[in-house]
């Protein structure tokens, strides 16, 4: 491959990987004025892993959690993203959903020179199935965001999908606290206070 | 400082932050669908950084390089994004706008806690200064991923502000050229046959 040939193909997988600023997902920006984007989501995440990098555990390193957090949605351009709390939540992690996935990291990584395809695909890989320290915290920050969001909008996909307490610490709690405990303590308290002030749900 | 005024700030930063999603570029998305906002952006640009390592001069360090546009930014949450071909693009610099920007810095950053706010200031005031062979390659990038938004969408800001070739080399392409040699050299030639298909400005 000559110096030109793979510019042009990292240039066709930047090109490509601006559409992601059209995936919408069901979260608000925090000022509830429109739904957020995959691409400003994805800016956001590594931002977080940026500013909370002292809240990781020992021997994550922050610097491929950025990474992994800039990619982790590309798949999204041909796949469209499944809000967690809506009735299609639970296909999140279907066998159909999970094979779309993989079929567009294939398509989508293999238009970069083929060495990246590789390492991009394996860093994606690695964020998917969770399972390494730097994945489990990367993770957690993508679970804690919309939180967050939603405590400044006033509720936002709380509302939206009339979520219980229970179900937020069971489809969200469980992730953060097992990749960022402290993060988890502190957030829940201002989770907690926000549907406790809710009351039942109509 | 406890651990939960720590978290405070940090998520005060976090928070803030988010209103970088809704600060406007001239430039559009590559579909041209609509402008670009700055969140978004930084995503395209610390994925600019991750894909095109490989052509950053022996010595840049990739992760600073991301780091740097991951906040290169954030001062338009106050200051506002000043489009480089508009009438205003001369301002760019303006002693004005460089005192806007460093009270920016001063007001966005210090929501941190102290030795952040610290850290992520030096490294924004690195960026601004361009003298690093960091920031060097990081503004090259932030210059040259507009130019590929302008070739997919069709012209984008050179229509709208009459741009003709030798303004985008005087502009753009010595500060591309400065940091990217090989990268200038791949995208002065597209940019070149657009110009020259365009023909004379009306």
């Amino acid at each position: 491959m000559t110096g030109a040939d793979r510019l042009a193909a990292q240039f066709a997988f930047l090109n490509e990987a601006d559409r992601l600023k059209s995936v919408l997902r069901a979260t608000t920006l925090c000022d509830g004025s429109r739904r957020e984007n995959s691409g400003e989501h994805s800016w956001h995440l590594a931002l977080y892993a940026m500013v909370l990098a002292d809240q990781a555990p020992e021997g994550v390193q922050i610097g491929r959690v950025i990474r992994m957090l800039l990619i982790h949605d590309l798949v999204e351009i041909d796949v469209g993203d499944v809000p967690i709390h809506s009735a299609n939540g639970a296909a999140h992690a279907s066998a159909d959903t999970v094979a779309a996935e993989q079929r567009a990291a294939e398509r989508i990584f293999g238009l970069l020179p083929p060495d990246q395809a590789a390492d991009f695909r394996a860093l994606w890989d690695e964020f998917e199935a969770a399972a390494t320290p730097d994945a489990v915290f990367a993770k957690a920050l993508d679970r804690v965001q919309p939180v967050m969001a939603n405590l400044q909008s006033g509720g936002g996909t709380w509302v939206t999908y009339d979520v219980t307490y229970d179900q937020l610490q069971t489809r969200v709690g469980a992730k953060v606290a097992r990749g960022a405990p402290a993060i988890w303590d502190w957030v829940r308290e201002r989770a907690a206070a926000w549907f406790a002030g809710r009351g039942p749900a109509a």
